[in-house]
């Protein structure tokens, strides 16, 4: 680690990646490589001598890329965005070049005192109640992602209700959501050892825009107590990853409360919308919640990973996730002065992500944070209607946020040959290089996802964007 | 996102990053604020309007750094190194700049295909059995941390064992290791579900130089299976925490292969030893492992994080972890073509970490990174001729790689003062800002643990160091 190295490749990497921004959209958004495609390029073996940064760059450049899918390209509307910014990125650098590992306070104070000012920030941004700011038994820790956000909390839950009935009552658990929750909760079930028989998945549809229908909960949960058995916890979603659906909040949380349910909530992609006055109410009742989880690494400008987690009382996690080995044995600690976020985390160490959230929150400032949600949205406001206003198509759910979900419509009532033809549709755009969409399931109809978020998007970007769709449509319709 | 905001803004983020390295050792190594230090210094909520990145640069001077405890200081000794270097960094930067996120393999072909060549690269530096190659069952995958290495094992062994007996024996599992494994293993079993007195933490002492006994896990397994237990997961060390134990691997493989025991290796710290031919040796027996675990970030140039997990059958893993939603359905994983990630680890997200260690790998080469452990190990081995010729201490574990474990002798066979002594020693040298030493208890001895590791650390820094600790000492004894 030599100082002076680290300046000349370090800037040189700089320009490296500002080349690479400046002339993005001349890439395949959808890497065209084949499975298996880097082993015949890279050698067998490291090698034994130095090889120079001209050397890597050049790989870089001819082997790495052409098997990237161009995540921050302006026309990467798949799964959600992962935006990255200018703030995130020196964020990143400023945590690498730092190379600090923060699990316990003593590790470094700065960096989980900047957690705890960072995220209560952002809890009132959100205008989440006051329970999970960090003064009292709440707070909000910077988690890698969604999925270990609510596997964290249950696993909490988990332990506080087995302490409860007792530990060999796991098998009685029962866990409540949609079907359009993310498949992060059933891997949480498959890892906190919840029994598959007990995930009750509850029939969402279009008749509620795909949000859960506080009766069928109500209905289940009844049902599961007369069975002997133990609700103990529910996922409600605002912003559902096939179609943005947004859960009743205040209704789950009232049925969760009376049964002593732990209650999370599910903001990973719209969240961020929710620092928008005019959004907020998409998260209404999130006072009922025990947990809320906001992913900043998807539409609020900081690099992956960065996946916000609040609880109201931290006790549940520390309880359930603490270890205390001399090793790690530290008079503050000790001393009950300070929170270790390695107790509230599945890993002991822990980088400093903190620092590109509160970059982002200052070189940008919240209000032009609202300005770029409210621009995507916009935007996908504009794909809405010319969807809408092309009799080939139709908009499949109404928009809520960003996200537009969108099918060729079917000629004759012919379903499945409806569902082929837009498979084939999104085989043909994302194959033409020009942008990248992803597709979902709903009341078994194959729908296109056009999520727009990229930081890089704009206005002739979406335009293009649906003139490609139209042809390929046309194409494939035979018109 | 800018092109030339990013060219402007990285450079001067490059530059602030290589000045700290030029003057890293003009600060405290420990931090010295006290807890809540930040809370004064930052506003209470976000700013609505942007800053500039001098006020930030400024505030990260100013308000940050003070909270810093510096892991790349020449003289951090603490826990185990994490280090930092050009390479790394450079890599950090570039999967930064990228921003694309592999969880499947069509997300970004290269940062599944360059994972999978990277991992098989340095199993072969390791000299790996070829099962855990990644052309067959097996293959290596880049976990977080450690910890998440040693769960994604147990939660994919308790789900092969819980098929096998039915999944209401979960109570009847039941987990072995000495009781110098570190503290990752009793939480991946507090997440796994295991219950508390099915795990085994065998004594080892110094007879053994606390590495784990056979005959004691051979007469542990027997007694539980006597019992109607069903033993199922051993985790092996080589490098323990607190000492660098290193456990006789061949020896306990063998009776966890007789007794159908996953058994897992975690070498998280002194695994990248073994990539040179001369400590090798220590994990010899590695054939008989399920799984094999070594921390690149911890002691090989790579940034945090990224850990390197190993395993013989990578389906155990999937057969447990696999989530397949519609809105992530692909051509290439439907026809089983490609390796995704997602399937291998806790969350869905992950980021292109394989970029850092394969510029470590190549900008370094093989033969300078012995050269580079090897260097460390010599320093280590000059510490402890230090303090075995001082008449007032005692190393009190040999030295193996590049931790020195050490203690002020006790006076008139007064252990609790001596214990006393050894803890105020530690607080005497880290108050002192030079160095940053931890510790643990040995047979309840307390220790001093010099992780010698860090990147810049150099001959005179050890020698300094030693004076340091020799000084406090001196007036602690009254001498």
């Amino acid at each position: 680690m030599d100082s002076e190295q680290l300046r000349e490749y370090g800037h040189r990497m700089v320009d490296f990646i500002a080349d690479y921004y400046k002339t993005i959209e001349t890439f395949p958004v959808l890497s065209q490589v084949q499975p298996g495609y880097l082993h015949n390029l890279l050698p067998d073996s490291a090698p034994d001598q130095p090889e120079t940064v001209e050397q890597v760059l050049d790989d870089v450049k001819t082997k790495i890329l052409p098997g990237i899918t161009h995540w921050q390209s302006p026309t990467f509307y798949a799964y959600y965005p992962s935006n990255s910014s200018v703030a995130g990125f020196l964020g990143e650098m400023l945590s690498a070049g730092l190379g600090i590992v923060g699990f316990s306070w003593v590790t470094s104070p700065a960096a989980t005192e900047l957690e705890m000012i960072v995220l209560d920030w952002l809890a009132k941004l959100l205008n989440l109640p006051e329970q999970f700011l960090s003064k009292g038994n709440g707070g909000g820790v910077i988690q890698g992602s969604a999925s270990e956000a609510i596997l964290v909390v249950m696993i909490g839950a988990r332990e506080k209700v087995l302490r409860r009935v007792g530990k060999n009552a796991l098998g009685k658990l029962v866990v409540y959501s949609s079907d359009q929750t993310h498949s992060a909760l059933q891997k949480a079930c498959q890892i906190a050892g919840i029994h598959p028989e007990n995930c009750r998945v509850l029939k969402a549809d279009s008749s509620t825009n795909y949000a859960l229908r506080p009766e069928l909960l109500q209905e289940a949960v009844s049902k599961d107590i007369e069975a002997g058995l133990i609700p103990f916890f529910l996922c409600g979603n605002v912003g559902t990853t096939s179609s943005t659906a947004v859960d009743p909040l205040a209704a789950l949380g009232k049925i969760a409360k009376s049964n002593e349910i732990w209650f999370h909530v599910d903001a990973a992609y719209a969240g961020s919308a929710c620092i928008c006055p005019e959004y907020r109410q998409y998260i209404d009742g999130v006072e009922t919640a025990d947990s809320f989880n906001m992913n900043a690494h998807k539409w609020f400008l900081t690099n992956f990973d960065c996946s916000l987690l609040w609880v109201k009382d931290q006790y549940v996690l520390t309880e359930a996730l603490s270890t205390n080995p001399e090793f790690l044995k530290n008079k503050a600690s000790q001393a009950n002065l300070v929170v270790d976020y390695k107790d509230w985390q599945i890993p002991l160490g822990r980088r400093f992500r903190s620092l590109k959230l509160w970059m982002v929150l200052r070189l940008y400032g919240a209000e032009t944070l609202k300005s770029y949600i409210r621009n995507h949205i916009k935007l996908a406001k504009d794909l809405e209607q010319l969807v809408s206003q092309d009799p080939n198509f139709e908009v499949v759910t109404p928009r809520i946020f960003s996200l537009v979900c969108f099918r060729i419509l079917p000629v004759d009532n012919d379903e499945k040959e409806c569902n082929n033809r837009n498979r084939n549709l999104l085989d043909a755009v994302n194959s033409s290089g020009k942008l990248f969409l992803s597709h979902t399931a709903l009341s078994g109809k194959i729908v296109l996802r056009c999520a727009i978020g990229a930081p890089l998007t704009e206005e002739r970007h979406v335009k293009e964007t649906w003139k490609v769709i139209q042809e390929e449509a046309s194409r494939l319709l035979g018109k």
